[in-house]
């Protein structure tokens, strides 16, 4: 199979090509850029030395589209929803890693990203890419959402407890901490190495765009209107999203009958891994992979349940993630490509 | 004024020095140790080089309760529930840096800290040091017990919502992220930093030694029982703490209305500083400082106050607060000693 | 192919696993542990949930010989001198990880190791496993003493300079930086995280055992004695190693002269890569990687060469290297599950 | 007296203002700044909130000369080539902390730094302000050009050996590793904090502005041309230079003898520390603060001399030397406003 990656030049991008180069079933890789046409992926990326020496293309989605079976849009706000048409009229599947293709509702979309949404047509073509819970959906799309990093460690996490409505949805606080990747390769005051080591930072308190993305699941999961409360922090760290959740159980649950109905929905995902009773995984322990590691208690004093996932922002959070929906998009196993074991330590 | 610190070789011993250093009415430190008396502490920290070239000695606490103006007991736990007597009957004043003393209910002590709690009377005659909160009380005691790292970032944010009643309890959520230091000197597989580094943990959830001293003084504060849920996490950074606290308005209020509050019930205060209007705090705005910063807003859609409070863990949190605590009770200026500017970036 | 490693719960056997796992022609690992048999591999790393839950087992080289066709050997001083024999009489290849069998004279050995030193013959029948410069002797090997993390990269910057002679090695001067995890998995003052984390440390100035192992490959490259001064330095940082090396060209020679030698000296290496003129890798470009990134020039002004060679301490100069030879040993191709891309950032 | 700052965003500026925060005889600190004229500097440094809520002023030199006493230039090249001969005009004394007038000779200058250099007559005026090494020159002068940070660690830890021939000043190789404060407070991909953590790099080979700025002193010293290799490298912290220095000793020595020598030659500079046999600094040992603390060995096998020299390089290499200077022009103890005990951890 043949892929291209357009916008290969952020960390999205040099992420796909580190997963794909060892995927049994992918001959072929082009890389497109607007801002670096004419350059070679190594020397934007010096750690493809020797092993990506071929020049970055000009985006043409036409030709794109004839020639490539699957094409990742690693790309900033606006161009998939511009080029997204043509790559799939033209014979090719499309992965949007970005955001134009998530919020289903326009006027939603336009107000938490203050800027024109994509048309209605393309939004309703779009199947939105929580592998573990939307497979089927999956399997047969051509044009395939990716969710965001925050979203896909505060979804999976939650998936259980909402769809089975043991959690009050009226009480559920999301506190998240992310690695600085997340934010990007653009150089900015935020993620200045003097300013961000050995410093730990809130941000965009109330106001993440990740917030009406989660919020849209839960609502179709527990068809009730959800309002949540997000908050993103960022460490000092490379890799790594670490969603703390909190909410009032609705029922009395213990925490085994908990683990029990996490592994019974997860069993079938290769990539899910329920801590045992009293153990909560930490960021590293997914270090470079699509694993999603999650853990759990209830505590009888404040009747609150607490969930703690981590995912690689870096991989389930956004190309990990999108290599195992290109797996069901085109028929193969669903972790073809994606059983690396975490880089630990 | 002659000062002695027992246990002066852990972190909150040699904060304690740091700071006292520059103390202007502090003219004599002896250091005391039972694990490495006969030591120079320039040999356990060789930053202290050339400063501090004495030798550790042994803890006697008759001898020293009489030397001693002030005694810093930066101690395990159960060391100063055996000396603070001895020490305040041969006439010195003594801070309790450990956990010995804040806990007033001997049960609730002993359920949360495994171990035997200190005496009634004891733990009746020491005055909580959670300074902007008590100046009267801590003025004229002559055992102080100092509070623990996470209730001082918890509490000094929380302090005016819930003395105005402006937060509804049964809904308040904090999430705690840390540096290493607050896991002290002594080397483990969770600080190694192999492991520690470029990683984000979670651990103690709803089990921290810490949640029934925030329990206390907010059911002080509040005049009725409240139950926490308070989880801590360990941020790869050497200092600092930042605590993320959630709970439900009980009345309509404008975020204007919140600050302002802040700024009146804090006016007095010189290490509480308020950020304005959409600014939340960093943990390195307070390196190496005794301030507190506090940021906060309120979210109309889901009718929740989040305040987000910084200190540096072995400054505000521990040693800063207690030389705070003793300028008050040997009649010095709350602020002597204490005026650095936080060492940024 | 089955495969044993002795050793299993430190680093180096971790990072084995991680490699292994992907090899294609490995069927079978056990893993051996004298201080943690009966555990899971998941339980002492839960990095590895759900991927290696069988349990350690007891140290019986007579059976392990019997039942691998290779075993590696991450043990501390002292062990592989003991098991070694023992493993090969019963039918198994072995590559010895710890510094046992690198020195080649005992007297040395002991002076350096302050220990005594492994039997003579054993000695003699350990191959040296630097690769890309004994490939031949490595097929050929049972007993194979993979080198060290510092001697790996130092040497392979140094290899083809010395071999032409173009180094003046009375001049030769090293100083070398690694991450933390060189230092192994115990937790020690020196890695503690508080002290680690944002600090830069200089350690065995003159005294590392790595001397003697980078001055006999020299001596047998150059076919005269050699000391070298060498300096390493510990990074806050996981992963990484880079050694810069200085010293005086024996001749009037070109940046491009020496470049063209090491692009032709390598060219059949398929983990060495030349940067390109006035380029250097940083650590973080081969992270995970076996790779060996080298950089160099030459000053006119001092007339001294500059060599800057980074590898992954824990894969090209550990655990990598080991999987490298074993290739070699059981007749597979050099590279088979070594052709990670680097983790990049 | 009153000070000014100008370029008072800068880190240099910011480290200005904390460190002239507690000094006794500063009463009055204005900033300046082109780029940032009427902002607070609380705004662009939320740690000085409360504390500096002034505005920053423009750049007038004739005024500023006027009203201060002392004025420190903090500012990019080129600049205090033309600002510092009016400040002084107008009745200033003038610190400067950019490279504009560290080299005396402008075809050095100009070579090394590609652009215009400084007049000879300006040149000529400023005296460079090696503290330790120019006392006398310093107390006299009213134009100082402050030492660059990797000079100061270096020139520290070589005065010694240099002034009394110990060191073959043609074997002299500098190896530097400097924290990312040194690279200014301009976000840049080098310090994009996703690339530089867990990550070390080597910059700027045998091309740094510094070289020549050792060279000079060291001629100075030896009165003889001296060409030295000096490797900067980027570690992943904050704060803090450590140089680690090697060159062959002329004569025999024994490690107590440069050792005393060391104490004799500084035992009357206040912020230089010498190691104890077979101890070597780290950088964390003098975070914060403007010791520069020296470790130094001899080698009988090579006949090497390594000494190791570690400062904060906002401190020592900037801002706290500025200060140390500053105190000699005006006639202060030379460690007024800088008697801070180093943050550690």
């Amino acid at each position: 199979m043949r892929v291209a990656i357009i916008g290969a030049t952020g960390y999205g991008g040099a992420e796909l090509i580190r997963l794909l180069h060892g995927h049994p079933h992918i001959t072929e890789i082009t890389f497109h850029s607007s801002s670096q046409e004419g350059k070679a992926m190594e020397e934007s990326y010096p750690h493809l030395s020797d092993l990506y020496t071929s020049q970055l293309q000009e985006i043409d989605p036409e030709t794109i589209g004839k020639e490539a079976d699957i094409v990742f849009l690693s790309t900033p706000p606006g161009v998939s929803a511009e080029y997204s048409g043509k790559l799939i009229e033209n014979g090719a599947k499309v992965i949007d890693l970005s955001g134009d293709l998530r919020l289903k509702e326009k006027d939603v979309y336009e107000s938490w990203y203050e800027r024109d949404s994509a048309d209605t047509e393309l939004l309703n073509e779009a199947v939105y890419g929580l592998t573990e819970w939307n497979r089927e959906g999956i399997k047969a799309s051509s044009l395939l959402s990716n969710p965001g990093c925050y979203p896909t460690a505060t979804l999976l996490g939650l998936g259980p407890l909402v769809s089975e409505k043991l959690i009050d949805l009226d009480t559920l606080i999301i506190d998240a901490k992310s690695g600085t990747t997340g934010a990007g390769r653009s150089p900015s005051a935020i993620t200045h190495f003097s300013e961000m080591n050995d410093n730990f930072k809130v941000y965009k308190v109330n106001e993440h765009k990740h917030i009406p993305e989660i919020e849209q699941t839960l609502k179709g999961w527990s068809e009730s209107d959800v309002t949540v409360t997000f908050t993103p922090h960022l460490v000092p760290m490379t890799r790594g999203i670490m969603a703390t959740m909190y909410g009032k159980a609705t029922m009395s649950v213990t925490e085994n009958q908990l683990r029990e109905l996490y592994e019974e929905m997860y069993k079938d995902a290769p990539f899910i891994r329920i801590r045992e009773d009293g153990k909560y995984p930490s960021t590293k322990e997914v270090y470079g992979t699509n694993y999603c590691d999650i853990g759990l208690t209830y505590d009888e004093r404040t009747g609150r349940i607490t969930i703690v996932s981590v995912i690689d922002n870096l991989v389930k959070g956004a190309s990990g993630q999108a290599i195992q929906n290109m797996n069901l998009m085109l028929g193969f196993e669903e972790n073809e490509g994606l059983n690396q074991v975490p880089v630990y330590p």
